[in-house]
């Protein structure tokens, strides 16, 4: 077989289901030879970030890692943005990325560059099959190392000779690392520390925000240990049943008098907080002067057994109460966050998956939504925005039977909004809402926290994305996307009702304040 | 001063005249310096690659660096594509990356990445301002290193901490170095090289494309010296008036039939042919077996310079006849690249700019325009398609009195479709002909010339982008831009004429065979 044949061949045998591709010339060997393995669905992608966006929400509701194709160094960086947020969200991320022939690569043709080096920081595993009879074994390697044990992204090159030549071999089974214990004497410590303190706090992320994870969560709750997880996570469980930690807040001085006599922070499946950005005068750190830190394992270890092995240290027998069912009244006047967030609780299916990028919109839907029908809520993680609607494409063909609901700015959205596309291509069950206020409103808050001086007309215009305003639904509607605006709130909730009821892509353009 | 001011007020003491932004958070000083510099005229992009392609196009036409504005990493990974094919083109670039705090990096805040690991190595020069005493002086470095002498694009990491403190300082006049001369021994031995051979060949690039470089060049081809370009390369005048050198064709057969016989290969501000890609069994150098070759400087020389000591040395004083002014008549029937071609010619104004990143439609058109009214053509260089619409924009930020005209496909177009909204904001003149063909046509050529085998229907699915088909003009008008779709030669010719008399952005769809 073709080391292209041998590398598809071992990824689908490993379970790897999905292949988000953005190929060039470089990559036709591996566009025949996904064409003949048919375990693998190609979903093709106009720009390589939709790509690797779509394999991270894929990846965060399928639990293992879909493969991309990306062409050369060159479409490695398109992808890279969204790389680096599944790096954040520590998701299992198989890039494979095409390059010249081993021969052809001294002579320096135009689309060479070096992608060992520019891939290198954001891949937690990074190797080039340099000959055809490694394809294989390296594929399997690079499945196993996308689980870590700390996940994220990994890199394969595959130069085109490697692609193209016979000799290639499957490479067996991988071998994927365990997620690590937290060791027995940890849990004593903290015991001991939790026996101390005032005011305990445990912060948790990765496998603690699980199904499994928040039931351990809601047991350390009622023996008096407050939960609180990051301000931005991979993916949680909640709505009505669930038990629904406290949330970091995202401005430190917010978060600071949030945690005011928190004396102990125990973390779980994360690392010590950091505010998102520094400002002159205020606090990197989020952890009150005096408080005693011990951390339980970071994305490395399996935190829903960490919090179990706490609970039962600590015989928490009295979980908190989960989150009740509630559903708001139909919201009514002006449109806002708000009512978005009321509308998605009355309507959200059961079961329904939230890909979250509405930057300053976010938090109000985040709140309304708590008693809404049990659902998956994913977020931006690593800050670059243009993650959310790929991430619902990827999760949506992950999960062809549950309803996407994607949460984008129209600063965001516009990043990626090729991803539009691939909905319509796949039928993707998709309602996107853009929160069009025609403003990076987030720059506009974080303008004067930064203390940058009042800002002058070239400094408005910076953040203002008016002139000319976007017309989402014709944008939409250009790829095939069903459209329509909303300008206020009982506008939104007929327009988001009708799209719960109705399969397939959607877009509703929210027309909120700036 | 703040080190923000320092940075920008030392650009804008050198020359710099436009900076190409899409800010954050820890940009916010940058944003309001820019606001205090009004010899900087700021250009918000709504994508990073939009950014970056367009301080190139700027550059090109300009003659000297534009600054981009980029946020950290993830921001410096979405403008990566267009900055690779920057280092391709040989145009000068200063990207300014901002960056957490220096204090605010140990905590490793989501944004946080390896700036200088993966901006290193498409950056000719990289370098971290950590402290705000040397934010001046290494912008003034920053000017000077992105000219060379083989210019490119160059990397000035911006801390916040080292923007907002006061104590910057100007870093005064940039040391920007000359461009090599060709030593006069090398021109003797080209000299002699040439009176042996009997077809020799100079392949030029670089500053031979300017009206300088060609009239030399003319010169050359009237002494017997065959006269041929790189396939790609950052910008040439032609048209009407000027020598029209011939051009290294794109496929290694045809370039290699092209160039059989000859037996001296002078390359001038370039280096040695090499095939875009490898395929199997086929050369990658574009050199004819048992031909002399012999470099007399490359993107680092001043090759007009060079071509006039040749010219000069053969005493060659009958240049080759320009070419002369032809407007072909009115194309009818089919609209395809040639008939675009045809109406291109007719109604382009004196002094246009073309940016062309039209792909598998682009020679038609380029081969169409020989005739036309004198022009300058800017082309792809490295190889990462969507480049096209963001040169458009940054040439005509840089010459706001001349027509544009952008070819893009409509995959390389779907990459950075977000210039479309900052000509609008800007009143760019541009014109953007779409060829619509709803494939990546280059991609069905290449499946066959690789030996991919015969593509099933995974295969052709990667390779078409119908399905959905992509409405263009409803795409330009979400964001304002006029446009009109063209089924035949006569009605493409018809909305053609109209936007060449028209100023502002315009888009015309040409529906063009698959």
């Amino acid at each position: 077989m073709t080391g292209a044949d041998a590398l598809v061949a071992t990824l689908a045998d490993n379970g790897v289901g999905a292949c988000f591709a953005n190929p060039g010339t470089s990559e036709m060997h591996l566009v025949t030879a996904l064409d003949r393995e048919t375990r693998i669905k190609s979903v093709l992608c106009l720009f390589e970030g939709v790509a690797t966006g779509a394999a991270d929400g894929y990846a965060r509701i399928a639990g293992k890692p879909a493969m991309t194709l990306l062409h050369l160094g060159a479409g490695y960086l398109n992808g890279g943005a969204n790389i680096h947020n599944a790096k954040r969200a520590y998701t299992p991320m198989i890039n494979v990325i095409g390059d010249h022939a081993v021969p052809h690569r001294k002579y320096d043709a135009p689309l060479n560059s070096d992608i060992m080096g520019l891939a290198g920081p954001n891949s937690i595993w990074i190797k080039s099959a340099d000959s055809v009879k490694v394809t294989g074994k390296l594929a399997s390697e690079a499945y196993a190392a996308s689980f870590g044990p700390e996940p994220g992204p990994v890199s394969l090159i595959l130069p085109a000779d490697s692609a193209w030549e016979e000799g290639g071999e499957k490479g067996g089974e991988a071998k994927v690392p365990p997620l690590r214990q937290t060791p027995a004497a940890k849990i004593e410590a903290a015991k001991g520390a939790i026996a101390r303190a005032k005011s305990p706090l445990i912060l948790i992320n990765g496998t603690a925000l699980t199904e499994e994870g928040l039931q351990q969560a809601a047991r350390l709750k009622g023996a008096g240990l407050r939960v609180m997880t990051d301000t931005f996570y991979w993916k949680i469980r909640r709505g009505a049943g669930h038990f629904a930690p406290d949330r970091m807040q995202y401005f430190a001085e917010g978060a600071m008098a949030d945690l005011e006599g928190t004396d102990l922070m125990l973390v779980a499946g994360t690392s010590l907080p950091a505010a998102f950005f520094a400002y002159p005068g205020k606090p990197s750190l989020l952890v009150p002067e005096g408080c005693e830190t011990l951390s339980l394992g970071g994305h490395d270890t399996d935190s829903a057994a960490t919090l179990k092995m706490l609970a039962d240290a600590l015989d928490a027998n009295a979980p908190a109460d989960p989150v009740s069912l509630r559903k708001p009244d139909m919201p009514t006047g002006e449109l806002n966050a708000a009512a978005v967030g009321k509308s998605v609780a009355r309507h959200m299916p059961e079961n329904a998956i939230v890909s979250d990028d509405g930057v300053s919109n976010s938090l109000p839907v985040f709140a309304g939504t708590q008693g809404a029908e049990p659902h998956d809520w994913m977020m931006l993680t690593g800050g670059a925005i243009g993650q959310g609607l790929p991430l619902a494409l990827g999760a949506a063909v992950a999960a062809p039977d549950r309803k996407v609901i994607a949460l984008t700015g129209d600063g965001a959205g516009m990043y990626t909004n090729q991803a539009l596309w691939s909905m319509v291509r796949e039928g993707c069950d998709v309602t996107v809402i853009v929160f069009v206020n025609h403003t990076y409103r987030i720059l506009n808050i974080e303008l004067h926290r930064t203390g940058a001086g009042n800002p002058g007309p070239t400094a408005k215009d910076m953040l203002a994305i008016g002139e000319p305003d976007i017309d989402w639904v014709s944008l939409a509607e250009s790829v095939g996307v069903p459209s329509t605006a909303a300008t206020t709130a009982e506008e939104f909730d007929a327009a988001f009702e009708e799209a719960m009821k109705t399969p397939g892509p959607r877009l509703i353009a929210a027309l909120v304040p700036g």
